[in-house]
């Protein structure tokens, strides 16, 4: 078992669940939470420091001096405007160095974990430590897509890698070859949230999400949890299709659980790359 | 001036719109009319019936009894389920013949219109009737885009370009280079209100509507209108732009009005093809 683990918290479950795996591990942890993104309770219980996005450099002493060497990106931060950032002298620099490339999700994360390796750290992926997370070929519980729901699945995985392509999101909801909505910077809740006044008559609609084609595997891997399943469910959806080896499923036993009592289909799909 | 104008009238504002300008003209005029999709005060003191979608065949005998020759698709309509549409037997068909063309709006479209045109009739251009609605190639009041904005823009056609090849949707919201939101099934209204509430601090985005590359000019060409200055100015946008030739621009002197009035740029945009 590696040092102390580094773990740099966006918001949603991915960090918590990443620090209780940790405990049980009995892995030491030291959390760079980020103002107004982060859960407070995920950290609670947990040694950590609080930053600013636009001041995250302030965490690079504190994980020297808590004896961090690996560091790992848990859960998506929403992307801020550079205003918001109030970047400070090193960060700035950081931005201007980075350019233009950080102009998408993907282009800044990759630019975020150079700058980071930089420092001295090793940016490890989610992975690595969760190596029971990620998402298999297979079915996850008892039901089966029908014929009507492959054909949304193949078109929902076409539309998502489309806006992957352009680093725009990472999933799309389709219902009966409709495509119902695609996701950008608003998130897998809120596009579900959405698809549930957007449904047509009929048989219910997938959720396909996947990874983008040129994403940093160490950060923003899509991943689903039971809130998906939940969110799905009322959205009318028939089930949620992800990539194996590249979408996480947090709680995977939960999610199986809960995909099997709401009559929702959860399937890993192996695609090419 | 040529005979009894068909209009095929979805929803929206641009049916009541089409109707106003040929009764100034002196053109008659005959109205097909959707239940649950176009509005009741579109056809009121007009010659008009309804129709379900899932039988719009029934309003051939109308059309013809009216002495229509030419008709023209007004506005778009959302795109139901089949199940929805619950085809009459001649519809069924009609999908039956038409297949897998109608997976998207645009190939469902094309193939209405080779329907109708199979029937005797001859479908034509909103801009054939309405030549001074399409957008021209210049800034529309007197605010321009900045330098910032000229990149927003430069990337929403980019990202509408691309969902528009996927046939998903014509609209994107950019905003200092992050894509808030595209556009799907739910509409520019509903896109605009949508991006209010994920709005970066800073400079404000721009919305960006094209046709798709392979849009059929007969049907659903894209359209803003007062509706639409109004929306961008609530969610925080700093203008719109639109494509010269490509979007349909409803009342442009109040359009032009009330651009100036909330501060906003209107821009038509020369697109290469």
């Amino acid at each position: 078992m590696a040092g102390k683990l580094g773990i740099v918290a966006g918001g949603g479950e991915l960090p918590a669940r990443l620090i209780e795996v940790c405990r049980r591990k009995g892995r030491e942890v030291f959390v760079v939470a980020f103002k107004g993104h982060t859960e407070p309770a995920t950290v609670s219980g947990v040694d950590h420091v609080w930053v600013r996005l636009g001041a995250a450099s302030a965490a690079i002493e504190p994980l020297r001096a808590a004896g961090v060497h690996d560091l790992v990106m848990a859960a998506p931060i929403k992307r801020p405007s550079l205003a918001e950032l109030r970047p400070n002298l090193r960060v700035a620099r950081f931005f201007a160095q980075v350019g233009k490339r950080a102009l998408g999700d993907d282009g800044l994360l990759r630019a975020v974990i150079q700058g980071i390796e930089e420092e001295g750290f090793s940016v490890v992926g989610i992975d690595d430590i969760l190596d029971d997370l990620m998402a298999e070929a297979k079915t996850y519980g008892r039901h089966e897509p029908d014929e009507q729901a492959w054909r949304d699945i193949e078109r929902g995985v076409e539309v998502a890698k489309t806006i992957g392509a352009q680093d725009i999101g990472q999933a799309a909801v389709v219902q009966q070859g409709i495509v119902l909505g695609v996701e950008a910077v608003e998130g897998t809740d809120a596009l579900l949230a959405r698809c549930a006044g957007l449904r047509r008559e009929g048989a219910g609609g997938v959720l396909v999400k996947i990874k983008k084609p040129q994403q940093e595997r160490r950060a923003d891997l899509p991943t689903i949890g039971t809130r998906t399943v939940l969110d799905a469910a009322a959205a009318g959806l028939r089930g949620i299709a992800v990539e194996a080896g590249g979408t996480l499923i947090v709680d995977p036993a939960d999610v199986t659980a809960l995909a099997d009592e709401s009559g929702l289909f959860v399937v890993g799909l192996a695609l090419e790359p």
